[in-house]
Protein backbone atom coordinates (compact mmCIF):
# COMPACT_ATOMS: atom_id res chain seq x y z
CA UNK A 1 0.00 0.00 0.00
CA UNK A 2 1.22 3.19 -1.09
CA UNK A 3 1.64 5.76 2.04
CA UNK A 4 0.45 9.27 1.72
CA UNK A 5 2.16 12.49 2.35
CA UNK A 6 -0.31 13.82 4.60
CA UNK A 7 -3.82 12.36 5.34
CA UNK A 8 -6.66 15.21 5.81
CA UNK A 9 -9.72 13.60 8.22
CA UNK A 10 -12.45 16.46 7.35
CA UNK A 11 -14.10 17.92 4.57
CA UNK A 12 -15.80 21.02 6.10
CA UNK A 13 -13.84 24.29 4.64
CA UNK A 14 -10.37 23.67 6.90
CA UNK A 15 -9.46 20.58 5.34
CA UNK A 16 -10.77 21.09 1.72
CA UNK A 17 -8.81 23.93 2.20
CA UNK A 18 -6.13 22.25 3.87
CA UNK A 19 -6.29 19.90 0.45
CA UNK A 20 -6.02 22.29 -2.03
CA UNK A 21 -2.64 23.81 -0.66
CA UNK A 22 -1.04 20.56 -0.28
CA UNK A 23 -2.23 19.59 -3.92
CA UNK A 24 -0.50 23.08 -5.51
CA UNK A 25 2.59 22.07 -3.46
CA UNK A 26 2.82 18.82 -4.95
CA UNK A 27 1.94 16.33 -2.44
CA UNK A 28 0.22 13.29 -2.54
CA UNK A 29 -3.18 13.96 -0.37
CA UNK A 30 -5.27 11.53 0.93
CA UNK A 31 -8.84 13.42 2.02
CA UNK A 32 -11.38 11.60 3.75
CA UNK A 33 -14.78 12.39 5.18
CA UNK A 34 -17.98 12.88 3.53
CA UNK A 35 -18.27 14.17 -0.17
CA UNK A 36 -21.75 15.97 0.63
CA UNK A 37 -18.94 17.70 2.67
CA UNK A 38 -19.75 19.11 6.10
CA UNK A 39 -23.06 19.28 6.78
CA UNK A 40 -22.94 21.92 9.34
CA UNK A 41 -21.83 23.79 6.12
CA UNK A 42 -24.61 22.64 3.40
CA UNK A 43 -27.25 22.90 6.04
CA UNK A 44 -26.66 26.78 6.78
CA UNK A 45 -29.03 28.63 5.16
CA UNK A 46 -26.87 32.29 4.48
CA UNK A 47 -23.37 32.98 4.97
CA UNK A 48 -22.42 36.12 4.36
CA UNK A 49 -18.67 36.72 5.42
CA UNK A 50 -17.36 34.70 3.39
CA UNK A 51 -15.00 36.95 1.08
CA UNK A 52 -15.43 36.73 -2.28
CA UNK A 53 -18.35 35.04 -2.10
CA UNK A 54 -21.39 37.29 -0.84
CA UNK A 55 -24.31 36.21 0.73
CA UNK A 56 -23.85 32.62 0.01
CA UNK A 57 -26.32 29.61 0.52
CA UNK A 58 -24.74 26.77 2.20
CA UNK A 59 -25.60 24.46 -0.45
CA UNK A 60 -23.94 26.87 -2.84
CA UNK A 61 -20.64 27.21 -0.80
CA UNK A 62 -20.61 23.37 -0.74
CA UNK A 63 -21.60 23.19 -4.71
CA UNK A 64 -18.33 26.25 -5.57
CA UNK A 65 -16.12 24.18 -2.91
CA UNK A 66 -16.57 21.02 -5.07
CA UNK A 67 -15.91 22.48 -7.69
CA UNK A 68 -12.75 23.59 -6.83
CA UNK A 69 -11.82 20.27 -6.08
CA UNK A 70 -12.59 19.12 -8.86
CA UNK A 71 -11.02 21.19 -10.94
CA UNK A 72 -7.73 20.60 -8.96
CA UNK A 73 -8.23 16.55 -9.53
CA UNK A 74 -9.11 16.09 -5.15
CA UNK A 75 -11.04 13.71 -4.56
CA UNK A 76 -12.21 12.51 -1.29
CA UNK A 77 -12.68 9.06 0.19
CA UNK A 78 -15.55 7.93 2.48
CA UNK A 79 -13.64 5.85 4.65
CA UNK A 80 -14.61 6.52 8.29
CA UNK A 81 -11.86 6.77 10.59
CA UNK A 82 -12.23 5.19 14.09
CA UNK A 83 -8.39 5.85 15.51
CA UNK A 84 -5.06 7.37 13.98
CA UNK A 85 -1.92 6.16 15.83
CA UNK A 86 1.78 7.76 15.66
CA UNK A 87 4.26 5.53 14.46
CA UNK A 88 7.18 8.26 14.60
CA UNK A 89 7.55 7.29 10.94
CA UNK A 90 3.89 8.14 9.84
CA UNK A 91 0.66 7.95 11.01
CA UNK A 92 -1.40 4.88 10.77
CA UNK A 93 -5.68 5.33 10.34
CA UNK A 94 -7.24 2.77 10.94
CA UNK A 95 -10.77 2.59 8.94
CA UNK A 96 -13.93 0.94 9.88
CA UNK A 97 -12.91 -2.44 8.27
CA UNK A 98 -10.19 -2.24 10.35
CA UNK A 99 -7.92 -1.87 8.06
CA UNK A 100 -4.59 0.41 7.97
CA UNK A 101 -4.03 3.79 6.06
CA UNK A 102 -0.72 5.17 6.48
CA UNK A 103 0.39 8.95 5.70
CA UNK A 104 4.02 11.07 6.55
CA UNK A 105 1.91 13.49 8.14
CA UNK A 106 -1.43 14.05 9.88
CA UNK A 107 -4.45 17.52 9.28
CA UNK A 108 -7.20 17.14 11.67
CA UNK A 109 -10.11 18.81 10.53
CA UNK A 110 -12.85 17.13 11.87
CA UNK A 111 -15.24 19.97 13.40
CA UNK A 112 -15.92 20.67 16.83
CA UNK A 113 -18.05 17.47 18.91
CA UNK A 114 -21.59 19.54 19.41
CA UNK A 115 -22.62 18.75 22.77
CA UNK A 116 -20.86 16.79 25.87
CA UNK A 117 -20.07 13.45 26.16
CA UNK A 118 -22.52 11.41 28.37
CA UNK A 119 -21.96 10.21 32.03
CA UNK A 120 -20.19 7.32 31.76
CA UNK A 121 -19.53 7.30 28.29
CA UNK A 122 -15.78 7.50 28.20
CA UNK A 123 -15.70 5.30 31.03
CA UNK A 124 -17.04 2.58 29.56
CA UNK A 125 -15.70 3.07 25.67
CA UNK A 126 -14.45 -0.11 24.13
CA UNK A 127 -16.46 -2.04 27.35
CA UNK A 128 -19.91 -2.15 25.77
CA UNK A 129 -19.41 1.30 23.92
CA UNK A 130 -18.44 1.92 21.19
CA UNK A 131 -18.32 4.76 18.14
CA UNK A 132 -18.51 2.73 14.95
CA UNK A 133 -21.71 -0.20 14.69
CA UNK A 134 -19.51 -1.36 11.34
CA UNK A 135 -16.33 -1.44 13.10
CA UNK A 136 -17.76 -3.90 15.68
CA UNK A 137 -20.99 -5.56 14.45
CA UNK A 138 -19.27 -8.76 14.75
CA UNK A 139 -19.20 -8.80 18.03
CA UNK A 140 -22.87 -7.99 18.66
CA UNK A 141 -24.05 -11.33 17.03
CA UNK A 142 -27.22 -12.59 18.57
CA UNK A 143 -27.24 -9.87 20.73
CA UNK A 144 -28.89 -6.26 22.12
CA UNK A 145 -27.69 -2.46 21.50
CA UNK A 146 -29.12 0.69 21.49
CA UNK A 147 -27.59 3.12 18.66
CA UNK A 148 -28.19 6.63 19.57
CA UNK A 149 -27.60 8.43 16.27
CA UNK A 150 -27.13 12.26 15.73
CA UNK A 151 -27.65 12.44 12.11
CA UNK A 152 -29.97 10.41 9.56
CA UNK A 153 -26.51 8.97 7.67
CA UNK A 154 -26.55 6.55 10.54
CA UNK A 155 -29.67 5.07 10.34
CA UNK A 156 -27.40 2.56 7.76
CA UNK A 157 -25.46 1.72 10.33
CA UNK A 158 -28.45 0.77 12.74
CA UNK A 159 -29.69 -1.58 9.47
CA UNK A 160 -26.77 -3.21 8.99
CA UNK A 161 -26.14 -4.35 13.28
CA UNK A 162 -29.91 -5.00 12.96
CA UNK A 163 -29.01 -8.04 10.59
CA UNK A 164 -26.45 -9.29 12.72
CA UNK A 165 -27.85 -8.76 16.41
CA UNK A 166 -31.47 -10.11 17.92
CA UNK A 167 -32.20 -6.33 18.44
CA UNK A 168 -31.17 -3.27 18.03
CA UNK A 169 -32.89 0.46 19.25
CA UNK A 170 -32.48 2.88 17.51
CA UNK A 171 -32.43 7.28 19.40
CA UNK A 172 -32.09 9.71 16.38
CA UNK A 173 -30.85 12.92 18.15
CA UNK A 174 -32.92 14.64 15.50
CA UNK A 175 -36.06 15.50 14.66
CA UNK A 176 -36.27 13.92 10.64
CA UNK A 177 -38.57 11.45 9.86
CA UNK A 178 -36.40 7.68 10.58
CA UNK A 179 -36.16 5.16 7.90
CA UNK A 180 -34.54 1.96 8.95
CA UNK A 181 -35.64 -1.21 8.35
CA UNK A 182 -38.32 -3.38 10.45
CA UNK A 183 -35.80 -4.91 12.76
CA UNK A 184 -34.92 -1.61 13.83
CA UNK A 185 -37.16 -0.35 16.60
CA UNK A 186 -37.25 3.59 16.50
CA UNK A 187 -37.46 5.53 19.89
CA UNK A 188 -37.15 9.43 20.52
CA UNK A 189 -36.32 9.62 23.58
CA UNK A 190 -33.13 11.66 25.30
CA UNK A 191 -29.83 9.59 26.34
CA UNK A 192 -28.80 11.09 29.82
CA UNK A 193 -25.85 8.72 31.27
CA UNK A 194 -24.50 4.94 30.50
CA UNK A 195 -23.72 2.62 33.70
CA UNK A 196 -23.15 -0.92 33.82
CA UNK A 197 -25.52 -3.44 35.85
CA UNK A 198 -24.38 -6.96 35.80
CA UNK A 199 -22.35 -6.98 33.22
CA UNK A 200 -25.01 -5.45 30.96
CA UNK A 201 -24.93 -1.54 29.73
CA UNK A 202 -27.71 0.23 31.04
CA UNK A 203 -28.69 3.49 28.78
CA UNK A 204 -30.70 5.54 31.09
CA UNK A 205 -32.72 8.24 28.94
CA UNK A 206 -35.27 11.01 30.23
CA UNK A 207 -38.15 8.52 30.34
CA UNK A 208 -36.44 4.78 30.19
CA UNK A 209 -33.73 2.56 31.62
CA UNK A 210 -32.64 0.41 28.87
CA UNK A 211 -30.27 -2.68 29.77
CA UNK A 212 -28.43 -3.57 26.51
CA UNK A 213 -25.00 -5.60 25.47
CA UNK A 214 -23.56 -3.01 23.47
CA UNK A 215 -24.24 1.17 22.86
CA UNK A 216 -23.31 3.02 19.93
CA UNK A 217 -23.00 6.61 20.73
CA UNK A 218 -22.93 7.99 16.40
CA UNK A 219 -22.45 11.31 16.59
CA UNK A 220 -20.85 13.92 13.46
CA UNK A 221 -17.19 13.41 14.88
CA UNK A 222 -15.53 11.87 17.91
CA UNK A 223 -14.03 13.57 20.48
CA UNK A 224 -10.34 14.33 18.84
CA UNK A 225 -8.44 12.81 22.05
CA UNK A 226 -10.62 9.69 21.57
CA UNK A 227 -9.53 9.48 17.77
CA UNK A 228 -5.59 10.30 18.02
CA UNK A 229 -4.18 9.08 21.19
CA UNK A 230 -1.95 11.18 23.12
CA UNK A 231 -3.12 14.33 21.28
CA UNK A 232 -3.16 17.28 23.56
CA UNK A 233 -6.93 18.48 24.24
CA UNK A 234 -8.63 21.08 26.57
CA UNK A 235 -12.64 21.44 26.57
CA UNK A 236 -13.12 19.76 23.22
CA UNK A 237 -10.19 21.48 21.13
CA UNK A 238 -6.70 20.87 20.03
CA UNK A 239 -4.08 22.72 21.31
CA UNK A 240 -1.69 24.19 18.42
CA UNK A 241 0.17 26.92 18.32
CA UNK A 242 0.13 29.77 15.38
CA UNK A 243 1.47 27.04 12.64
CA UNK A 244 -1.55 25.03 13.78
CA UNK A 245 0.94 22.41 15.37
CA UNK A 246 -0.14 20.17 17.90
CA UNK A 247 1.80 18.02 20.72
CA UNK A 248 2.25 15.25 18.34
CA UNK A 249 5.27 15.94 15.43
CA UNK A 250 3.21 15.62 12.32
CA UNK A 251 0.42 16.40 13.54
CA UNK A 252 -1.47 19.38 12.37
CA UNK A 253 -4.93 20.59 13.16
CA UNK A 254 -7.38 23.51 11.74
CA UNK A 255 -11.25 24.96 11.88
CA UNK A 256 -13.30 24.48 14.99
CA UNK A 257 -11.55 21.89 16.08
CA UNK A 258 -8.98 23.92 17.54
CA UNK A 259 -11.42 26.55 18.31
CA UNK A 260 -13.84 29.48 18.31
CA UNK A 261 -14.70 31.84 16.59
CA UNK A 262 -16.59 28.72 14.45
CA UNK A 263 -16.00 30.38 11.25
CA UNK A 264 -16.20 29.35 7.68
CA UNK A 265 -13.28 32.04 6.55
CA UNK A 266 -11.70 31.31 9.42
CA UNK A 267 -11.40 27.58 9.43
CA UNK A 268 -9.90 28.25 5.34
CA UNK A 269 -7.18 30.14 6.12
CA UNK A 270 -5.99 27.81 9.31
CA UNK A 271 -6.67 24.79 7.02
CA UNK A 272 -3.90 26.91 4.45
CA UNK A 273 -1.72 26.96 7.03
CA UNK A 274 -1.85 23.77 8.21
CA UNK A 275 -1.43 22.44 5.02
CA UNK A 276 2.17 24.48 4.54
CA UNK A 277 3.17 23.49 7.59
CA UNK A 278 3.14 20.14 7.21
CA UNK A 279 4.96 20.57 3.92
CA UNK A 280 7.65 22.41 6.00
CA UNK A 281 7.51 19.04 7.97
CA UNK A 282 7.62 16.83 5.13
CA UNK A 283 10.90 19.06 3.82
CA UNK A 284 12.50 18.56 6.81
CA UNK A 285 11.98 15.13 7.68
CA UNK A 286 12.90 14.53 3.94
CA UNK A 287 16.58 16.76 4.86
CA UNK A 288 17.22 14.48 8.13
CA UNK A 289 16.77 11.10 6.35
CA UNK A 290 19.15 12.19 3.83
CA UNK A 291 21.67 13.49 5.78
CA UNK A 292 21.78 10.59 8.50
CA UNK A 293 21.67 8.12 5.17
CA UNK A 294 25.04 10.41 3.74
CA UNK A 295 26.49 10.06 7.51
CA UNK A 296 25.85 6.14 6.96
CA UNK A 297 27.50 6.28 3.40
CA UNK A 298 30.60 7.98 4.91
CA UNK A 299 31.09 5.73 7.08
CA UNK B 1 -16.60 64.20 14.02
CA UNK B 2 -18.69 60.77 14.71
CA UNK B 3 -16.24 58.35 16.48
CA UNK B 4 -16.21 54.82 14.88
CA UNK B 5 -16.28 51.33 16.55
CA UNK B 6 -13.29 50.19 14.53
CA UNK B 7 -11.02 51.52 12.49
CA UNK B 8 -9.28 48.82 9.48
CA UNK B 9 -6.01 50.00 7.67
CA UNK B 10 -6.08 47.61 4.39
CA UNK B 11 -7.17 46.87 1.71
CA UNK B 12 -5.56 43.43 1.24
CA UNK B 13 -7.59 40.06 2.13
CA UNK B 14 -7.27 40.60 5.84
CA UNK B 15 -8.58 43.99 5.65
CA UNK B 16 -11.52 43.33 3.64
CA UNK B 17 -12.58 40.24 5.60
CA UNK B 18 -12.68 42.57 8.89
CA UNK B 19 -14.69 44.77 7.24
CA UNK B 20 -17.25 42.09 6.02
CA UNK B 21 -17.30 40.38 9.46
CA UNK B 22 -17.66 43.89 11.35
CA UNK B 23 -20.31 44.89 9.47
CA UNK B 24 -21.99 41.87 9.16
CA UNK B 25 -21.99 42.35 13.35
CA UNK B 26 -23.81 45.49 13.00
CA UNK B 27 -20.58 47.66 13.78
CA UNK B 28 -19.49 51.12 12.46
CA UNK B 29 -16.15 50.79 10.49
CA UNK B 30 -13.73 52.87 8.84
CA UNK B 31 -12.06 50.60 6.74
CA UNK B 32 -8.71 52.43 4.92
CA UNK B 33 -6.61 52.14 1.96
CA UNK B 34 -6.56 52.11 -1.96
CA UNK B 35 -9.49 51.49 -3.30
CA UNK B 36 -7.97 49.56 -5.84
CA UNK B 37 -7.07 47.30 -3.15
CA UNK B 38 -4.07 45.82 -2.71
CA UNK B 39 -1.52 45.99 -5.51
CA UNK B 40 0.28 42.94 -4.38
CA UNK B 41 -3.28 40.75 -5.00
CA UNK B 42 -4.25 42.92 -8.39
CA UNK B 43 -0.63 42.19 -9.86
CA UNK B 44 -0.67 38.30 -8.87
CA UNK B 45 -0.96 36.04 -11.78
CA UNK B 46 -2.77 33.20 -11.21
CA UNK B 47 -3.78 32.17 -7.31
CA UNK B 48 -4.82 28.25 -7.36
CA UNK B 49 -5.68 27.54 -3.43
CA UNK B 50 -8.09 30.58 -2.28
CA UNK B 51 -11.27 27.76 -1.54
CA UNK B 52 -14.23 28.41 -3.24
CA UNK B 53 -12.09 30.82 -5.90
CA UNK B 54 -10.58 28.10 -8.02
CA UNK B 55 -7.71 29.15 -10.46
CA UNK B 56 -8.17 32.82 -10.41
CA UNK B 57 -6.27 36.12 -11.65
CA UNK B 58 -5.82 38.88 -8.84
CA UNK B 59 -7.68 40.73 -10.93
CA UNK B 60 -10.80 38.55 -10.93
CA UNK B 61 -10.28 37.61 -7.16
CA UNK B 62 -9.93 41.67 -6.61
CA UNK B 63 -12.91 42.18 -8.45
CA UNK B 64 -15.21 39.37 -6.40
CA UNK B 65 -13.96 41.42 -3.43
CA UNK B 66 -15.17 44.57 -4.29
CA UNK B 67 -18.65 42.99 -5.41
CA UNK B 68 -18.58 41.38 -1.93
CA UNK B 69 -18.27 45.31 -0.39
CA UNK B 70 -20.28 46.95 -2.88
CA UNK B 71 -22.90 43.98 -1.50
CA UNK B 72 -23.00 44.76 1.64
CA UNK B 73 -22.18 48.64 1.53
CA UNK B 74 -18.84 49.05 2.60
CA UNK B 75 -16.84 51.95 1.39
CA UNK B 76 -12.79 52.21 1.02
CA UNK B 77 -11.78 55.98 2.31
CA UNK B 78 -8.53 56.59 0.72
CA UNK B 79 -6.94 58.58 3.60
CA UNK B 80 -3.36 57.85 3.87
CA UNK B 81 -2.55 57.27 7.56
CA UNK B 82 0.69 58.24 9.05
CA UNK B 83 0.49 57.26 12.74
CA UNK B 84 -1.98 55.67 15.09
CA UNK B 85 -1.73 56.90 19.05
CA UNK B 86 -3.44 54.69 21.18
CA UNK B 87 -5.29 57.26 23.62
CA UNK B 88 -6.74 54.47 25.80
CA UNK B 89 -10.46 55.40 25.42
CA UNK B 90 -9.78 55.27 21.67
CA UNK B 91 -7.64 55.59 19.06
CA UNK B 92 -6.05 58.44 17.29
CA UNK B 93 -5.55 58.33 13.30
CA UNK B 94 -3.29 60.89 12.47
CA UNK B 95 -3.77 61.65 8.26
CA UNK B 96 -2.08 62.69 5.74
CA UNK B 97 -3.66 66.44 6.11
CA UNK B 98 -2.49 66.20 9.42
CA UNK B 99 -6.33 65.78 10.54
CA UNK B 100 -7.41 62.99 13.13
CA UNK B 101 -9.83 60.09 12.81
CA UNK B 102 -11.36 58.56 15.73
CA UNK B 103 -12.07 54.78 16.66
CA UNK B 104 -12.99 52.44 19.58
CA UNK B 105 -10.54 49.65 18.08
CA UNK B 106 -8.08 49.08 15.59
CA UNK B 107 -7.51 46.04 12.86
CA UNK B 108 -4.02 46.37 11.32
CA UNK B 109 -4.05 44.58 7.96
CA UNK B 110 -0.97 46.98 6.40
CA UNK B 111 0.15 43.54 4.96
CA UNK B 112 4.25 43.12 5.18
CA UNK B 113 6.86 45.98 4.22
CA UNK B 114 8.46 44.90 1.40
CA UNK B 115 12.56 45.44 1.68
CA UNK B 116 14.46 46.60 4.71
CA UNK B 117 15.05 50.17 6.46
CA UNK B 118 18.04 51.65 4.82
CA UNK B 119 20.66 52.03 7.35
CA UNK B 120 20.22 55.53 8.59
CA UNK B 121 16.26 55.46 8.12
CA UNK B 122 14.74 54.86 11.05
CA UNK B 123 17.53 57.32 12.95
CA UNK B 124 16.76 60.83 10.85
CA UNK B 125 13.04 59.68 10.60
CA UNK B 126 11.18 63.14 11.74
CA UNK B 127 14.80 64.76 11.07
CA UNK B 128 14.73 65.20 7.02
CA UNK B 129 13.49 61.86 6.34
CA UNK B 130 9.75 61.62 6.09
CA UNK B 131 7.07 59.04 4.57
CA UNK B 132 4.69 61.27 3.91
CA UNK B 133 5.22 64.15 1.01
CA UNK B 134 1.63 65.09 1.39
CA UNK B 135 1.77 65.68 4.92
CA UNK B 136 5.33 67.47 5.35
CA UNK B 137 5.61 69.98 1.80
CA UNK B 138 4.91 72.83 3.69
CA UNK B 139 7.97 72.28 5.18
CA UNK B 140 10.04 72.39 2.03
CA UNK B 141 9.13 75.16 -0.17
CA UNK B 142 12.11 76.21 -1.81
CA UNK B 143 14.21 73.16 -0.63
CA UNK B 144 15.63 70.17 -1.93
CA UNK B 145 15.04 66.63 -2.15
CA UNK B 146 14.55 62.99 -3.17
CA UNK B 147 11.16 61.13 -3.10
CA UNK B 148 11.78 57.18 -3.24
CA UNK B 149 9.34 55.80 -4.95
CA UNK B 150 7.90 52.13 -3.93
CA UNK B 151 5.37 52.28 -6.92
CA UNK B 152 3.86 54.39 -9.82
CA UNK B 153 1.12 55.73 -7.51
CA UNK B 154 3.61 58.03 -5.36
CA UNK B 155 4.34 59.91 -8.92
CA UNK B 156 1.56 62.27 -7.65
CA UNK B 157 3.53 62.63 -4.26
CA UNK B 158 6.37 63.72 -6.22
CA UNK B 159 4.51 66.25 -8.57
CA UNK B 160 2.93 67.61 -6.02
CA UNK B 161 5.95 68.57 -4.09
CA UNK B 162 7.90 69.66 -6.90
CA UNK B 163 4.91 72.47 -7.18
CA UNK B 164 6.61 73.85 -4.02
CA UNK B 165 10.21 72.81 -3.43
CA UNK B 166 12.67 74.44 -5.97
CA UNK B 167 14.01 70.66 -6.79
CA UNK B 168 12.77 67.24 -6.66
CA UNK B 169 14.64 64.41 -7.58
CA UNK B 170 12.42 61.21 -7.95
CA UNK B 171 13.99 57.69 -7.52
CA UNK B 172 11.31 54.85 -8.54
CA UNK B 173 11.86 51.34 -7.63
CA UNK B 174 10.59 49.48 -9.98
CA UNK B 175 10.82 48.74 -13.60
CA UNK B 176 7.35 51.08 -15.39
CA UNK B 177 7.72 53.87 -17.19
CA UNK B 178 7.44 56.66 -14.62
CA UNK B 179 5.21 59.85 -15.30
CA UNK B 180 6.14 62.54 -13.44
CA UNK B 181 5.99 66.16 -14.41
CA UNK B 182 8.38 68.34 -15.86
CA UNK B 183 9.51 69.68 -12.90
CA UNK B 184 10.56 65.95 -11.64
CA UNK B 185 14.21 64.80 -12.08
CA UNK B 186 14.02 60.73 -12.60
CA UNK B 187 17.05 59.14 -11.10
CA UNK B 188 17.04 55.36 -11.73
CA UNK B 189 19.50 54.31 -9.11
CA UNK B 190 19.36 51.99 -5.96
CA UNK B 191 19.47 53.90 -2.62
CA UNK B 192 21.56 52.60 -0.27
CA UNK B 193 22.20 54.78 2.76
CA UNK B 194 21.05 57.75 4.64
CA UNK B 195 23.21 60.07 6.72
CA UNK B 196 23.33 63.55 7.72
CA UNK B 197 26.23 65.95 6.77
CA UNK B 198 26.37 69.80 7.71
CA UNK B 199 22.75 69.91 8.42
CA UNK B 200 22.12 68.76 4.96
CA UNK B 201 20.20 64.69 4.27
CA UNK B 202 22.80 62.67 2.03
CA UNK B 203 21.21 59.76 0.12
CA UNK B 204 23.41 57.39 -0.98
CA UNK B 205 23.32 55.52 -4.11
CA UNK B 206 24.88 52.61 -6.05
CA UNK B 207 26.27 55.57 -8.08
CA UNK B 208 26.07 58.66 -6.59
CA UNK B 209 25.71 61.27 -3.18
CA UNK B 210 22.35 63.27 -3.16
CA UNK B 211 22.31 65.67 -0.24
CA UNK B 212 19.51 67.35 -0.23
CA UNK B 213 16.75 68.89 2.90
CA UNK B 214 14.43 66.43 2.71
CA UNK B 215 14.07 62.77 1.70
CA UNK B 216 11.00 61.19 1.28
CA UNK B 217 10.83 57.09 1.15
CA UNK B 218 7.24 56.15 0.24
CA UNK B 219 6.64 52.50 0.25
CA UNK B 220 3.70 50.35 -0.32
CA UNK B 221 3.63 50.62 3.77
CA UNK B 222 5.44 51.25 6.28
CA UNK B 223 6.74 49.42 9.46
CA UNK B 224 3.96 48.90 12.06
CA UNK B 225 6.04 49.97 14.96
CA UNK B 226 6.56 53.24 12.82
CA UNK B 227 2.89 53.61 12.15
CA UNK B 228 1.52 52.33 16.15
CA UNK B 229 3.99 53.83 18.37
CA UNK B 230 4.28 51.37 21.18
CA UNK B 231 3.42 48.52 19.40
CA UNK B 232 5.07 45.42 20.08
CA UNK B 233 6.91 44.20 16.73
CA UNK B 234 9.38 41.23 16.13
CA UNK B 235 11.45 41.33 12.81
CA UNK B 236 8.93 43.35 10.74
CA UNK B 237 5.75 41.53 12.03
CA UNK B 238 3.28 42.21 14.83
CA UNK B 239 3.41 40.01 17.67
CA UNK B 240 -0.41 38.47 17.93
CA UNK B 241 -1.68 35.69 20.06
CA UNK B 242 -4.43 33.02 18.45
CA UNK B 243 -7.24 35.86 18.96
CA UNK B 244 -4.70 38.29 16.92
CA UNK B 245 -4.77 40.90 19.55
CA UNK B 246 -1.31 42.96 20.13
CA UNK B 247 -0.15 44.20 23.02
CA UNK B 248 -2.34 47.56 22.73
CA UNK B 249 -5.29 46.93 24.14
CA UNK B 250 -8.13 47.26 21.49
CA UNK B 251 -5.32 46.61 18.71
CA UNK B 252 -5.64 43.60 16.56
CA UNK B 253 -3.76 42.48 13.81
CA UNK B 254 -4.00 40.38 10.67
CA UNK B 255 -2.53 39.34 7.43
CA UNK B 256 1.18 39.06 6.20
CA UNK B 257 1.43 41.93 8.35
CA UNK B 258 1.84 39.26 11.62
CA UNK B 259 3.91 36.64 9.64
CA UNK B 260 4.09 33.88 7.24
CA UNK B 261 2.17 32.10 5.29
CA UNK B 262 2.03 35.18 3.01
CA UNK B 263 -1.09 33.37 1.64
CA UNK B 264 -4.55 35.05 0.75
CA UNK B 265 -6.88 33.09 2.42
CA UNK B 266 -5.15 32.90 5.29
CA UNK B 267 -5.00 36.42 5.63
CA UNK B 268 -8.83 36.40 4.95
CA UNK B 269 -9.43 34.03 7.50
CA UNK B 270 -7.40 36.08 10.25
CA UNK B 271 -9.84 39.31 9.11
CA UNK B 272 -12.44 37.24 10.58
CA UNK B 273 -10.95 36.49 14.04
CA UNK B 274 -9.36 40.00 14.45
CA UNK B 275 -12.96 41.65 13.86
CA UNK B 276 -14.67 39.11 15.73
CA UNK B 277 -12.18 39.87 18.33
CA UNK B 278 -12.33 43.80 18.15
CA UNK B 279 -16.61 43.22 18.24
CA UNK B 280 -15.86 41.07 21.76
CA UNK B 281 -13.48 44.02 22.92
CA UNK B 282 -16.15 46.64 22.15
CA UNK B 283 -18.75 44.97 24.14
CA UNK B 284 -16.45 44.16 27.29
CA UNK B 285 -15.82 47.78 27.15
CA UNK B 286 -19.72 48.49 26.95
CA UNK B 287 -20.40 46.21 29.94
CA UNK B 288 -17.58 47.42 32.12
CA UNK B 289 -18.68 51.59 31.45
CA UNK B 290 -22.33 50.41 31.91
CA UNK B 291 -21.04 49.22 35.35
CA UNK B 292 -19.20 52.06 36.16
CA UNK B 293 -22.36 53.66 35.42
CA UNK B 294 -24.69 52.02 37.80
CA UNK B 295 -22.34 51.99 40.86
CA UNK B 296 -21.89 56.12 40.16
CA UNK B 297 -25.59 56.42 40.05
CA UNK B 298 -25.82 54.14 43.24
CA UNK B 299 -23.78 55.77 45.61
Amino acid sequence: MARYDIAIIGTGPAGLSAAITAKVRNKKVLLLGSKDLSTKMTKAHKIQNYLGLPEISGKDMAEAFKKHLDEMGIEIMEEKITAVYSMGEYFALQTGENEFLEAESLILATGVMQGKLYPGEEELLGRGVSYCATCDAALYRDKTAVIVGASPKEEAEADFLAEIASEVIYMPLYKDEVNCSDQVRVVREKPQEITEEEGMRVLKTDQNDYSVDGVFILRESVSPGQLVPGLEVKRNHVLVDRHMATNIPGCFACGDIVGQPYQYIKAAGEGNIAALSAVDYLAKRKREKEKAEREAAGK
